[in-house]
């Protein structure tokens, strides 16, 4: 089988790898498109270090067989995290956070960036019929944008603001302008906040930055949520700035090391900050079918180039693998 | 009038004051007792820089004038922040928070700590007859408490823990046992966390230090919930290793300066954090007048003796000013 293979200092492609079978609770998955998400690249610089094996986490794919019949034939995507099924966190509801848990492509599991891929059956969703191959594919991006919704009632009035012009932003930004809500998106490029003018307001953060001084003194442009996806220590420290206070900052960066935080000015003003990471994946493929979300192009590359791939600069970069 | 005055640099016994006049919308208090708080002590160091007056927030007195004259003769509590009344925070029910607020007895206001004090009408709070004056002083104390359970839904069958010996998480403490749910509470003192062994389970921070090790691996020991109210940046430390993965840590704590924070560590594990602050006065008189709190003794002072009440350990102290 031909995949993309980490041996733990870098990836390498291989033609000689074992086709994976699936176990008894499993379902065997033939790839059709994979797409590159920057965890791979963290994967690549060592996020996870003991990780050795095929790599890769959003996927659409064909079950060719599976521990429930009923599956075969379907064209699915499915869930990342794989639990243990009886910690505290498998028992309510939380398997993705089951501390001993599988993670394809991360942790002690194989991922999708060859031709097959075996899964949990539990983890899978159908692609309905009416719905590409190729735009399901951004169905785990979309989920985790769909996690702000899932943890926070974003109430059709209030003023909101997305922190960042990248892809992660993109993807909340089309799930927020979705309420109705007064959505402003605060980047750092004026080139790619143009991508985000039909969702709503657009500013740089310079021009962010001189508002919330207004915001400091008069309340005046603040928002009730900030959502934080700038993949940067500096988004918490204009969301502070710029959040009412009894707001909520929703936290979606992930970054290496430490914030120096003043940690009394979220008591005093009341703030919340909340950790978002991965989310709901029926909701996604319903907005998806129903084309109410703004798709990015993908980029597809093969196997073979997956150099180019995990170099790509484009807004979202993918390999077509089968038919 | 004799009082409790803030100088710029200290605090100073004064037999000259003059005695307030209400405005048009105020109503004039004759002081009974006041309570001392740790804000009160921060002043002294500086907390306030631009405050000058009499010091104090926290009172029961006897309402002898008033814009409002159904409130004359009657014994009261209040709040201590005045808003503008037509900024957003003022128009969104979040007086406190308005950014030009007067607060008795720390900006713009006289406080408490004197033979008379005004305050704005409708902040003011009525104690019932069954209700004595000196448990009524812990009106604004157990309010701030029951921020927490105003803020978030304790269900009763979740593990919470209180970070916490001092007076702020006693009053946590005994309004969170009120919820049913399994209660712990973790303290630096053996002495201190003596007091708390009828509210659930105490231990020792080496103790939750030693649990948090097997909560990072097992989950088990783990708290949905976990109040910080400690007053030191270690509580956040301790709370970060013993909260549940999507669960909740309440900051009651504030201290001047900045810490090192791991932000990621709260988006990767969904952690929601919540600053908390002043409370709701109605539910706690409810609670002090059915006896459902506990009551820290109140250790009382002359207002000439201001340097031993300021200076005093005692669980609280207070000022007995009038009859």
């Amino acid at each position: 089988m031909r995949g993309v293979y980490f041996n733990g200092t870098g990836a390498e492609f291989r033609d000689d790898l074992q086709k994976p079978v699936p176990s008894a609770t499993e379902s065997l998955i033939r790839i059709l498109y994979a797409g590159v998400c920057n965890t791979d690249r963290e994967v690549l610089k060592g996020y996870r270090p003991s990780f050795r094996g095929v790599m890769g986490h959003e996927f659409v794919g064909v079950v060719e067989e599976s521990s429930d019949l009923s599956w075969v034939g379907k064209t699915v995507v499915g869930e990342l995290n794989a639990g243990c099924g009886h910690c505290i966190y498998c028992r309510t509801g939380r398997e993705k956070h089951c501390l001993t848990r599988r993670v394809i492509g991360m942790e002690k599991k194989d991922g999708c960036f060859a031709e097959y891929m075996t899964l949990e059956t539990h983890l899978l969703h159908e692609v309905p019929s009416t719905l590409a191959p190729e735009a399901a594919l951004l169905t785990e991006p979309l989920a985790a944008a769909l996690q702000v919704t899932k943890q926070v009632h974003i109430q059709p009035d209030l003023p909101i603001a997305v922190i960042g012009d990248g892809r992660l932003a993109y993807q909340v930004a089309s799930v927020l302008r979705l309420t109705g809500a007064n959505l402003t998106v605060i980047g750092k490029h004026p080139e790619k906040l143009a991508q985000f003018e039909s969702f709503g307001r657009t500013m740089t953060i310079e021009q962010a930055e001189n508002l919330a001084d207004q915001a400091l003194e008069s309340g005046e442009g603040s928002y009730e949520i900030v959502v934080e996806a700038c993949g940067a220590p500096s988004g918490l420290e204009l969301a502070a700035k710029i959040v009412r206070k009894q707001g909520t900052i929703v936290l979606k960066s992930t970054y290496a090391g430490k914030t120096n935080v003043d940690m009394s000015f979220y008591a005093v003003n009341e703030i919340t900050i909340k950790g978002s990471r991965c989310g709901p994946f029926d909701p996604a493929l319903r907005l998806l079918e129903q084309g109410l979300v703004k798709l990015p192009p993908v980029e597809f590359y093969e196997l073979e180039d997956y150099e180019k791939a995990f170099g790509s600069r484009a807004f979202k970069a993918g390999f077509r693998i089968g038919k």
